[in-house]
């Protein structure tokens, strides 16, 4: 068990590291020294995502274990050659802080070494293309019946979804970004969130939510993920909204009744008409009162998708914030989700959800925002080139 | 070099873990089944600390990358007894939650599994003592030249410490221990907190912190720490501060103020006297032009200490909040430091600081709290015994 448990940890960690950075650190950094670490790092500290290619990393990976999302509010009078120095400016510091190298402006070069699996991902809102004198390619969602919305998590001309399996490595990169973004735009919201550490979980097994809900199981895997989120041009979109968990409520639920609101196990995983997991829910299965074995009103029954193409990639991260003075927890998840088409995939499962799932009684969206996602460049390029350039 | 990752990684996680946990997650369990995990858990998660012992734990070992530091306040008319019952209460969940098992009223025991190292360490401050009728072994620090202290972040009858390799192990643990005290106190304040994931940095290495500086080099380690920490009865004392880093100022210093202000090499974390980071500094030591090349003014030289017993432990986590619209971070550093003696070891330090200590100038004490930490107890027993039984 041991041994094995050893090839786990040493695969997952080694997998998207050995090949990837090496070159291109020695690269970027020609002029921009790498200073001497103190420590000899393990594997996790040391893995690099590629930041070049048709696509954005932190997309299709495994998520690492923390994330800042970061929206950024343009101020009047911003034109398109302003966004395409932006948007060159902040490509070169996610191109270099992912492979470990410090951002050429990087006033803290010694927390640059050790990403940990840092990805840096760019998303365009609707205010961006305007300022462009552009059409955006996405639209603000409609308002859904379940929405509680606040101004503090809603909106955004430009995100930055940044990712590492290191919290130290996630706070040095969102302080540069925001520091070379400075002069372009103003913070407009953070979201600091978090899944399992690297190592507590092999990254193939579903994790847990605030509320104790394995996260994630109906998610397009491997195949499944090109026809559901990528464009041909490499191109993809992002819907972030922050959903409270009303955990005050939902703690004093039985067992069974978490059970009919999620339409799972909370054990297992399993769907309630079936043993396993992964097991396809089945909505013709009666229990033995004769009834549905997945109530019509729970969450997956509302949520199921099943064409492929129309499947949505969730990415969500738990937030847990300050309790108030009674001790009522600030906790919830950042969702993220990843499709081609926010209108056909996204907003069909999110009207039936908000329509009749009956956990929505235990759980508030407070915050939302939906972005573009361009493609990804490569070492001559930079995110949004197609757009702006 | 792949193996010797490997080995690493592998005992580092295993060190703690293996023996600890098993017999006592059964006997624990017993009447409280843990459900079964819909993972098969790696090392990292399944790693426990003993919670039984003559002293408490989560103090001697090397900290786990997350922690949340809980400070409670007493209503007015707490006596003794209700004391005394919290205390029973709140020692038995933590007895549980820190072998993997979910609290006798836990209401979501699927996060109970994968304890990640989760440690929960109580502390008693001055006005617990004044509600016990007691007098107390610790007493509120006297104001410092460089206080700019928040009630938010200050004082505190009770804290809680809890520190877990995993987030979201350490959000549960956070909310069932809240749930549980609730009845008898109100929650002051929350500070949460970070350091590196585990496998990032091998555990014996010192850290960064968010100004970018190696932080905890002069810690005791191994038999240094007993004569420091701990009391023959098992007790100890914590100092909990909340210190905002100045980052705005701090980078836009050149690397050789900041190595001043310190007293270290940004790099390495060598002393300027000194080649190595673990080079005893060198007070006595002139620079080329003359001059002491340990600065009097740095942090190293006011903080220095000689005699090992009056050596602080310090334990300290990053933070990093959300920055505010024109993109200024909210970071800084969760100090908490163990010594058997608040008056004679620790505050004498902070005069020192205080008086004079260059790096005041991008540091600042926003909130400061002082806890008797009493011993730990045996599986009849609870913790507080010894003061309120």
């Amino acid at each position: 068990m041991t041994s094995r448990r050893h090839l786990l940890t040493g695969a997952a960690a080694a997998g998207l590291g050995a090949a990837a950075g090496a070159g291109l650190v020695a690269a970027a950094g020609a002029d921009n020294a790498v200073p001497a670490a103190a420590v000899e790092p393990l594997t996790t500290g040391t893995a690099t995502v590629p930041f070049h290619g048709p696509r954005q990393a932190g997309i299709a990976e495994d998520p690492p274990a923390h994330a800042a999302f970061v929206a950024f509010t343009l101020p009047a009078g911003t034109d398109r050659r302003a966004l395409a120095r932006m948007m060159r400016l902040l490509t070169d510091d996610a191109r270099r802080l992912t492979q470990g190298v410090p951002a050429l402006g990087d006033t803290d070069a010694t927390l640059a070494p050790l990403p940990s699996r840092l990805t840096v991902t760019f998303g365009l809102g609707p205010g961006l293309y305007r300022a462009a004198g552009l059409k955006a390619p996405v639209a603000d969602l409609p308002q859904f019946r379940i929405d509680r919305l606040e101004r503090r998590w809603s909106g955004g001309d430009l995100l930055l979804q940044i990712c590492a399996d290191d919290p130290l490595t996630v706070a040095h990169t969102q302080r540069m970004l925001i520091k070379d973004a400075r002069p372009f735009a103003a913070v407009r919201w953070v979201q600091q969130g978090f899944r399992r550490s690297p190592g507590v979980q092999a990254p193939e097994h579903t994790q847990r939510n605030v509320m104790g809900q394995l996260d994630g199981t109906a998610n397009p895997r491997g195949p499944e993920i090109d026809p559901a989120v990528w464009n041909a041009d490499g191109s993809t979109t992002l819907v972030v909204r922050r959903v409270r968990a009303e955990i005050e409520t939902w703690d004093i639920l039985s067992v069974a009744d978490k059970e009919n609101a999620v339409g799972r196990r909370l054990d297992s995983g399993a769907p309630l008409s079936g043993a396993q997991e992964h097991d396809e829910p089945d909505f013709t299965k009666l229990d033995s009162s004769g009834l549905p074995a997945m109530p019509d009103f729970s969450h997956v029954t509302r949520a199921h998708v099943t064409d492929p193409a129309l499947k949505i990639l969730r990415r969500p991260y738990n937030y847990d914030g300050v309790p108030n003075a009674a001790g009522q927890p600030d906790s919830g998840l950042i969702f993220a989700s990843y499709q081609k088409d926010i209108a056909r995939q996204f907003v069909p499962i999110q009207l039936r959800l908000a329509e009749k799932d009956l956990l929505n009684e235990w759980i508030t969206p407070i915050g939302s925002a939906v972005f573009a996602v361009p493609p990804g460049c490569d070492e001559d390029g930079w995110i949004g080139e197609q757009v702006l350039g």
